[in-house]
């Protein structure tokens, strides 16, 4: 489906956020992914674990069922399944034939996430999850937050091309945490397998609004922009700002740093998970951008199902008009494309 | 359409509830049956009628017109259609052809309820109605009250199954009327053309929540737990409490009766009709159990509406996994495609 | 579509109400017209202007964008489009190449109207236009009026139905504007390519309630009924009332007249845009219709919406009772389908 080939929805072996560690206790939190029905909470002994949403008996969602110890007893009949998906009692027969069973998923607890694995069983490789300190998540100095976890009203995709494109910091978000140079400056963009990398450096330009949010009375700053996408639905985004190197006082000093993370999970075929993550070394600023940043995301919340409601009266199938500034999100469709025409 | 084969909606050749008796009076009741629009409405002698709800003119809601002797004049262009369908006047012209018309349909009063056949008129055949006395609603001494009428936004097969297969009581209903014995008593089931039957005699076990609520303050009971499907869509239920045999004081004495009394009938090919109603030689308890149900009853329309959902979700056509309490469910299907089958 | 052909949605050379002119001002009005995105707006120099709503990079809709001086700047990456459509900026590269645009439509400001032409540019002309002196808007002392603009939740040619047949005043609004009279009262119809009109002569009957409302209390009058369809999309109707022509006193004098004017536009598939305004001598009486005929229009777009609803529900294809009065719609239907296949 658009903008994929026609047949082609997702990629399946790779690891997608679920929801954040936090987010996930002894209440069963159900959600869709992959236009899969999944369940996740976590066992007696802290293990957050992930499990089809459906009862196969008749198709109650488990995800309004109870947690008993370890397992789930279906909210309807009462059948009772084991964290592994294994059946283990139904209230009306003495025993339990071994095939009965829902979906378990695999599922890791790796930095403020939980990680599931959608796909074949036998390709799970926890090696591609991204490197925490890579990300700088684990960063000596660097305190992280999840922020919102939200669902959207269009197709992954959308949001990922969103992400992959930040030029569109200086118009979408102008109020807030871009300026035109975010478009006019050029892009450098390296790959390698299941990677993809934007970085621009602005050097002497305008400050954001956020700048003086902050409480930084800045007049022309440098600063790096770029985005990290670690497919097949995670994007680690780069933000430094420093005064600029014929700065009288202070050139090329740091004032402010930051991190964000974007996690875009595919839920149905037209909506999608968002899950925004934020690090940084000032933990007072920190707290105080979350509700700064609630409207910026709601704005790509805003785009995403607003070109999703675009899609449906134009048919779905729009030609793509190609610019300079798509060489990065077009490089990552492809590489997306690519990962799905491999599984197929 | 599932859980029948492709191209099987419902039964026609059969009466279902339209409404109960009291819903209808000299006021036009709109109601979609078996994917058809309706109108019911009472003529100024008191019998109630059923005639389609579109206008043939231009499909303007007849629901929506107004009531004008025995007969319904469109709101629209003012045409009008007498009691059994015939056009009688057209405003805009001195002459009426004769084959103008709208369908009317056989509409019997019988016990709470409103019986309509949708089916071929030449099959319709009121001994195919329940037998009032068989389902109780006619014995000496039992009091007989319609309580709600209400929309489900599942297909109607979902609340047969429902109704069932009363394994559900304990899980679906733990707090309110069942206990896991529901899911363990062994079913006894007995089948005529027409009619299924299911019971469980529960020995000597904790007595569900409903009964303290009653102001039986009673340790283990007895209870017969039944129901009596009359295709295509009307579900007599029975249920005795009684104290056990080996009770020092009191062996085997009636603790508390009820009969209820539920009907389904297929609404849109996505919805459902659903009139609950309950008698018992009570009449203060009967009056208590209004307000106590709502919530027991919601929770049977919360489990249709969500596997509707879960339909949407997975594609419509799950495999069923069959375990042992689903022979009775298994069966009403079977009995329902084939009445199906002989139709087509 | 119903009730046209299979294939056949709607004329598309042809003017069509996109907006009254003062709807459309320096803030961007978004509005969908033949199931696509359009944008209106005023340039600096007061000229209004059209132009495709969809982004061709990413299908951002413009109507959420920005203007800046005469020009439409994309919300989401910065892409600026002239009025003519061309795409005059990328900020995110320094040359444009001259392919780039989005549509941009001949749009007329006409009457109290902006019309717009979404078909072949090369077949565009302004003498298709309502004359405006000929539906009564420019007549000397005559006073006009924009009253209402809305969306329908039904496709344009229930509406297009309804204003061919006048027969429903005196059922759908027989509390305000009808009486009997105006369905048994013959209808005389004349047609000339692209027109069709409707007029009905009635003779000393009853004076509907509106008469009341505007404080004439007269028993019997005589009234002149008309609309006049200016195809595709455009209705002039005439109401005048008179003194009958044997009153004692003032036989044939004048008590009221109004000029109404229906613009039905074709938006989604199954919904339409509908312009109400009105004309009148009496600028308070004009003035005093602003509400009372608001509950008027609600009845029609009920109609309109009930039944798309019918016909979703009924599978969209009935067929159509065909009555004496139906000559003047069933004209304009194939009057439409004439168009649209000369186009095809």
């Amino acid at each position: 489906m658009y903008p994929f080939q026609e047949g082609s929805f997702a990629v399946r072996n790779g690891w997608y956020v679920a929801a954040f560690s936090n987010e996930v206790g002894r209440e069963l939190l159900p959600r869709t992914i992959l236009n899969e029905p999944v369940v996740l909470y976590r066992k007696e002994d802290g293990e957050a674990v992930a499990v089809g949403g459906r009862c196969p008996h008749r198709h109650f969602p488990l995800g309004a069922s109870c947690l008993e110890g370890d397992s789930i007893r279906c909210g309807y009949h009462g059948i009772a399944f084991g964290p592994n998906g294994d059946c283990i009692d139904i209230p009306s027969q003495e025993t339990v034939r071994r095939n009965i069973r829902i979906p378990s998923y695999p599922l890791v607890e790796h930095g403020l996430w939980l990680w599931i694995w959608m796909g074949d069983r036998e390709k799970v490789n926890t090696s591609l999850l991204p490197d925490l300190n890579e990300i700088g998540l684990t960063v000596e100095g660097m305190i992280a937050r999840p922020f919102y976890a939200q669902e959207v009203n269009g197709r992954y995709q959308l949001l990922n091309d969103n992400l992959l494109d930040l030029t569109h910091l200086g118009y979408l978000h102008s109020s807030s945490i871009g300026t035109p140079e975010n478009a006019s400056t050029p892009e450098e963009i390296t790959t390698k397998p299941g990677f993809l990398s934007s970085r621009r450096y602005i050097k002497n330009a305008d400050a954001p609004p956020v700048m003086a949010h902050m409480g930084h009375n800045v007049d022309k700053i440098d600063r790096v922009v770029g985005m990290d996408f670690y497919l097949p639905g995670f994007h680690a985004g780069i933000g430094d700002q420093c005064y600029p190197e014929d700065h009288p006082e202070k050139p090329g000093e740091v004032i402010s740093k930051a991190r964000v993370y974007h996690a875009v999970t595919p839920s149905t075929y037209k909506s999608c998970l968002y899950f925004f993550a934020m690090a940084s070394p000032d933990e007072k600023g920190l707290d105080g951008m979350y509700e700064y940043l609630k409207p910026v995301i709601e704005e790509d919340k805003f785009a995403t199902e607003e070109i999703e409601k675009m899609l449906a009266l134009t048919g779905g199938v729009p030609q793509d008009l190609l610019i300079k500034s798509d060489r990065n999100a077009a490089e990552g469709r492809r590489m997306l494309q690519e990962m799905m025409d491999a599984e197929a």
